[in-house]
């Protein structure tokens, strides 16, 4: 068994998402939540939220590997600015911890998780949902990083079966 | 007397410089060099190297305060998302030990050390040397961090002459 962390960076708030799989590459649903970066203090204080509360998580969860989407080329210069702290943050509570991450652009996630590499929001919350026997509505950021772990853990079953090895774009060497 | 960190973030070099500030404001150098992120691993390594660099060099010299630069606009969103990356690290690396940030513009920083906020890189160099007494050329990305260090030094030192507090755009609350 292999436990996956999902990761769906973002400077107002970031998804985290973990699942277990089996060698046969059978998901289960272990945790899911959205780190709220908004509110209280300036954004120093809220990029150490967002360190230490992903550190809190892997923690408590101990994931044994760490999938994170990648940036899609954000429409503006300040957006993309405030984006790369939240996602250097976020591999930076990581690589602290020596775990490999594994990057996935999003077209890479829908194609896993609904089928097409367009499907919408909604289509990879009712996808994600279905796939974890999950009830109720899923927060998008969370459903983002569950729906990044599955990806990986797909990813990771096909390369067992083949024998190869599992991709690893942002690994550690 | 104070110890002044100075970052600018870059990603594929970030510059630090180390200073020390009397309570009249007089500075004495104590160090400066470029951290390279450049070279051998993968992004996510990189940025491991210069969240333990910055972390060894906080180790070391045990810095009071932080002064980093705040980014100009970037000239295309790929640029300003790998800047952010690099500039979360750092700024993550500074957050771990609970040391406040300062944040200056780059045209406060040209202001405060060569009087003019339209100033040239070598501009900067030149009179960060002549400032510190050093001798030799400076390398531009440590010059820019003693200058940012340089910056905080004299608005601290003014503050303090007035008995108001220090601004601390990104300080902790």
């Amino acid at each position: 068994m292999t436990r996956i962390l999902g990761i769906d960076p973002g400077s107002q708030r970031t998804g985290v998402g973990i699942i277990d799989v089996d060698a046969a590459g059978k998901t289960t649903h272990v945790y899911h939540a959205p780190l709220l970066l908004l509110g209280e203090g300036d954004f120093a204080q809220r990029l150490k939220r967002l360190l230490v509360g992903l550190g809190e998580v892997m923690e408590t969860y101990r994931p044994d590997e760490v999938a994170i989407e990648q940036v899609f080329m954000a429409r503006n210069p300040d957006s993309a600015l405030k984006l790369g702290h939240a996602r250097g943050a976020a591999i930076c509570a990581v690589v602290l911890r020596d775990l490999p991450v594994h990057e996935y652009a999003a077209k890479e996630v829908k194609l896993a998780v609904v089928g097409k590499g367009g499907a919408d929001k909604v289509q990879v919350q009712h996808m994600v949902g279905l796939m974890l026997n999950l009830t109720g509505k899923l927060q998008a950021d969370a459903a983002d990083a569950l729906a990044v772990a599955i990806t990986h853990a797909h990813v990771r079953a096909t390369a067992n079966r083949l024998g190869v090895n599992v991709r690893q774009a942002w690994s550690r060497k």
